[in-house]
């Protein structure tokens, strides 16, 4: 099964369209024809089955059939993840934690993060294929943040914070639980004292993933899938 | 902290060499010298704290000041993956199941599996990286199987089998616990009737990673985590 995205904007009652990329992609790489059954997502949890009506070059029109409308699996996640120099890291750690169900993603320059920029188009088309690729039905938000205090102050009232803490023993680990979890993980390197005064003056709780040492991705990967998924020990 | 590696053979009760690539990362990447404290581990869980006593250009000597031995964390992992074509996504899920504690890596040619061959002499390196990445102590042991047979009759018999299913729901899903666990993830494309068949056949119990699709290595990579960190729901 293929899912296609659509922006809400271009569904109306009985059709939408596919455009740009999407239409380019369902009939030039699936190939995809009039009358083909087809499922498109709005990325804000519908699901619409839908009939190819039209196809031109960068639009395709479909009918739609039926809606299915998904509610958002509980804890909302807001992933702030450092910023790591190896582009293919970042969008790996990216492609799975979306896979695995976080709702925003913060990339955040720590101050042990090298030099190097976040291509953030390249971050959000990695984003918008994993969500059509796990059959997810909303579309997650990406943004970039200078610092951390930017990162975490973008946050609501009801958001607890979380962050991954190698320095703590698995004994002393706590658990926030909560509707909204905002999860950090530090880049290569960790997190600077100062960014850990921050994350305490905030109420942040430290979390320990284990006693081994953890890349970045991994750190984001598994606490993005331990709390996403309520596995906590 | 940087960990090195050695083989068992190299090291005696005064004294450890390190040789080819190690030897060569440590002086010319890492530029050890002379009277330099390091840190370095056999895979078989001993941590050997040493000062490098004499550096030739492709072997290095080091005077063993003391030597810890840790256990093998239970349970006792044997990860099965299916065979994905791109590389660097059987490298991934590798390094992180590695990170992540598996003890023991098989890589099968799955019916679903695309053509490709696997270099096992690349995954092995990623295996050591991580091993020393992630301050491991244990070095994983890597293998290809030709198919999911053969990986899966290679167990001892105490082993039990699990495998990852994504056509059951989460609420059928039971779990196995025990001191040696081989889980079993299938390639792009899942397992096909033959291999369920086969997986049933050898009393292999199906776990439910979730309701969304994920991607082989996202299954492995939290499946390792899962099971090896008692992260069971």
């Amino acid at each position: 099964m293929n899912l296609f995205y659509t922006t809400p904007d271009l569904v109306t009652p009985k059709l939408l369209r596919l455009t740009d990329q999407e239409a380019k992609h369902a009939t030039r790489v699936l190939r995809i024809r009039t009358g083909d059954q087809i499922f498109v997502t709005d990325g804000n949890g519908k699901l619409f089955n839908c009939s190819v009506s039209e196809i031109h070059k960068n639009d395709v029109t479909c009918e739609i059939l039926d809606v299915t409308l998904e509610e958002r699996k509980s804890p909302y996640i807001t992933l702030v993840i450092g910023l790591i120099k190896k582009r293919d890291r970042l969008e790996f750690a990216v492609e799975k934690c979306v896979e695995l169900g976080a709702d925003e993603i913060i990339v955040f320059r720590g101050d042990h993060s090298e030099k190097g920029n976040v291509r953030l188009d390249r971050v959000e088309s990695t984003v918008l294929s994993a969500m059509k690729q796990s059959l997810r039905l909303f579309l997650p938000k990406v943004s970039f943040a200078k610092d951390l205090s930017a990162a975490i102050d973008a946050r609501g009232k009801s958001m607890s914070l979380i962050y991954a803490d190698e320095t703590i023993d698995k004994g002393e680990t706590q658990h926030l639980l909560g509707d909204q979890l905002m999860l950090v993980v530090g880049p290569e390197g960790g997190f600077s004292e100062s960014e850990r005064s921050i994350l305490k003056e905030r109420g942040g709780v430290a979390y320990s993933l284990g006693e081994k040492r953890l890349r970045t991705e991994t750190a984001a990967v598994t606490i993005t899938d331990r709390y996403k998924n309520g596995l906590l020990l």
